[in-house]
Parts: structure tokens; C-alpha cells; sequence
């Protein structure tokens, strides 16, 4: 029997990416996206269009409202900022840092998993392009997993154990391309930009988009989506 | 300084005694409820009851579908077990078992703590009553506290930790009906039944039931509440 896994998926290339490299050592994915109050719908589109290239089993999406918190720029009205260097995003937690975000989007996969009787969950994480977000270190995601494994009835009943899967951990963007590129993962149809313009064309200046041109030109190739010129 | 705490309002017996607790050690209470696709709205009516009686700074309300997962009673079309005994709810991870719920509520409330600058969450488990639930064991409340140190701003920029806070783990349902008394806390106003009929009248016959009519009749007291004759 095939092993099902439930993918987090974004819209963006990295989740695109964990989907193909969960399908290729053998898992069904189950992918779970989430409407947050994000300022537009471009990320949602992307997520389903990612979903139906890579023909997974399943696409969930789970509508919540993170603004009822507030707190961050993805959600409400602060500026994101944009062209700030390497250096800038090495130092601080961003104002686009969404408060215990992934920890919200993990626990969501835990319960889908947990219904599918699956043990596996996948998230595009990486620690070196992270973009200080405190939710994306190794030792946070070691921490979910044991907290994951102790919540739920594979934990007390069974002898598998949760695993949260980030084969993206120690990749740069460039080696995510890469690999993705290998599995045929169609670059064309994700999104990264944190505040797209018109037509949902990337602004290619906030940390997200600078990020993904870094690593296309890192294998000498050409982002295929469209920028705002 | 007034501190603020998160607390974890489902309208039931419990989470009403841990606001009068966090209140009387001296916090400012923020409240956090869900309507998660529960088959009634009765929990959520009593959870606002419960922070306009205890005069609770805010109270926010979230929108969460857990019934696109399936897998539970309590959000499904399963039947509600009646009648069990002490000796069946020791041994199994009951139907009404909702995955991952308490995970999820528990991320919820992370959010909304970081947003309120907030070290402190509550959550109304408690271990000796706990009806087969593995998430609200101990072991995994530890684990969960944890994982949130890691995932947030708390934990990568200031010297505080979070804390999530038990106050009922160790007590007996006796043991926290008295101490809600001793705290004027309303009981009337709070629910606890899996499966309400008619005017919200609680069955008498559900785990919940069972161990909340145990509770007071371990102090010589009557339930205020209703129940079907």
C-alpha cells in the first residue's frame, strides 16, 4: 500500500518542491492550504494550480482568520519592506513574520494526517535562506515533532512515530531549483512575492522575491514567472 | 503593570474556573473560543456567557472547520457513547477524541499571545479526569510549551519564556467545582454535555456528564444546570 503524506502548500517554489519530492520517494501527498486574511488571493490560486499540475490525491483548504490577532504585515496594513539586503535579513525577526504561523499550519497537518492515518507531514522550511523567522529553525521543528508525537493517537497507540519531513532544510534556494527542476516541478505557475501588483506580478524587491531571483541566477537560469517592470 | 493571559473559553465547567484562577493570581484575562463545526452552538453561546459574567478584557472568537478532516464525534455524524463507565473511559481513546484539537487551539492562542506581548496561556486539562484524551497528558503539555519557546519572538528575542499554564491538572472535577466556588464563579452559565437535546438540555448520560454530575456530587452540591428528565 501506498504511504500518504500531507504536504503543506503555499503556492510558493519551495512547497511546490516538497511535493515532488514526496511523490518521488513514494508517498500519495495530501496537500493542506490555508486562506489566512492574506492581502490577496494570488498565493491561494498558485497553491491550487501547483496541486492540480502535480496531480496529488487530495487538496484541503482550511479558511482562517488570522487577523482577528493582528500583528503582522502579511496580514494587516504595515509597509513590507523592500530591497534590504542580505546583511538586514540576517539580523531580525521581519515585520513580515506572521505570529506562530507555521505552528498553526503544522497542527492543522497533524489533525489531517492523524484522520488519514498517515505518520508523515512535509514542509518547505529552510534554515539557510530563512529569513529570520523563528519558525523555521531545525530545533523548532525537532520540538513540533515531539510535541506532535505526544498529542495524538499514533503517539499513545501505535509504534510510529509523527515525522515532520524538511527534505528543504539545509538546501540553498539554488539547490531547491535544482532539485525541483530535476523532478519537473514548472516554476511558471508558483508565486513568492510577499505584495504582488497588478495582475499579481511579482515586485522582485521584498525579501521573498529577492531570495527566489538569487536563486534562479545561482544556476545561471531565468525566473520564469513575470516581474512588474 | 497588569499581565495579560490567553485563555483557552469552550463554556464548559473547567475553562470557566481557570479565568477566575488566572484572574485571581493577577492577570488580565483575553479569551479564546472556536466554533470548529460542532454539531450545536450551545458551547460557544456558554463561552461567551462565561467572559461577559467574569468580566474578561476581550474575548475573540475563531472560525475553524475541522469537518474537513473528518474523524470525530464531536464534528461528525458518529454516535456519542452514553452510559459508559469510569472503568471503559480509563481504557481507550474515546470517539468524541477530536485530532490534534487541543494542538491547534493551543497554536491559536500562541498567536494571539505574541500579539498581545503575552507569556501566558491557560488551558483548562487536567490528567486525573481526562477521559482518554492524549492531549491533555502532562508529557505533552510539556512538550507543547516547549515548542512554542522555539516558535516565536518570545523565545529568539527576550528573556521570557512561554509559559502554558494548568492550574486544573492535578485536581480532581470536585476538587475545581470548589475552587470555582470559592472564586465566584456561576456554574449555571458553563456546559459540559457532548450531546445537548432540546433547549440545550444537557444528556446526563455522556463521559462529560457522568464526570461533571460525580464532580458535584463529591461536595454535597447540586449542578445548577439542567438536564433531561
Amino acid at each position: 500500500m501506498t504511504k500518504k503524506a500531507v504536504v503543506l502548500l503555499s503556492g510558493g517554489l519551495d512547497s511546490a518542491t516538497c511535493v515532488a519530492i514526496a511523490q518521488n520517494i513514494g508517498f500519495d501527498v495530501y496537500g493542506l492550504s490555508f486562506r489566512y486574511g492574506q492581502r490577496d488571493n494570488h498565493e491561494f490560486e498558485a497553491a491550487e494550480a501547483v496541486a492540480k499540475a502535480l496531480n496529488i490525491k487530495r487538496h484541503v483548504i482550511i479558511d482562517i482568520d488570522l487577523r482577528a490577532f493582528g500583528g503582522s504585515a502579511l496580514t494587516s496594513n504595515v509597509e513590507v519592506p523592500k530591497g534590504r539586503s542580505s546583511i538586514d535579513m540576517d539580523h531580525e525577526i521581519p515585520v513580515t513574520y506572521v505570529p506562530a504561523r507555521n505552528t498553526i499550519f503544522l497542527s492543522f497537518a497533524l489533525a489531517f494526517a492523524e484522520t488519514l492515518n498517515s505518520n508523515d507531514i512535509f514542509i518547505g522550511v529552510n534554515s539557510l535562506d530563512y529569513s529570520g523567522y523563528p519558525d523555521c529553525r531545525p530545533e523548532y521543528i525537532d520540538a513540533f515533532q515531539k510535541m506532535a508525537h505526544l498529542a495524538t493517537k499514533i503517539g499513545v497507540e501505535g509504534n510510529n512515530k509523527v515525522k515532520i519531513n524538511t527534505p528543504l532544510m539545509d538546501m540553498t534556494k539554488t539547490e531547491i531549483i535544482k532539485k525541483g527542476m530535476s523532478l519537473g516541478v514548472d516554476y511558471s505557475i508558483t508565486t513568492s512575492c510577499y505584495d504582488p501588483g497588478q495582475n499579481h506580478l511579482a515586485c522582485g524587491q521584498c525579501d521573498s522575491c529577492f531570495i527566489r531571483l538569487n536563486g534562479f541566477a545561482g544556476i545561471g537560469a531565468v525566473d520564469p514567472i513575470k516581474y512588474q517592470s
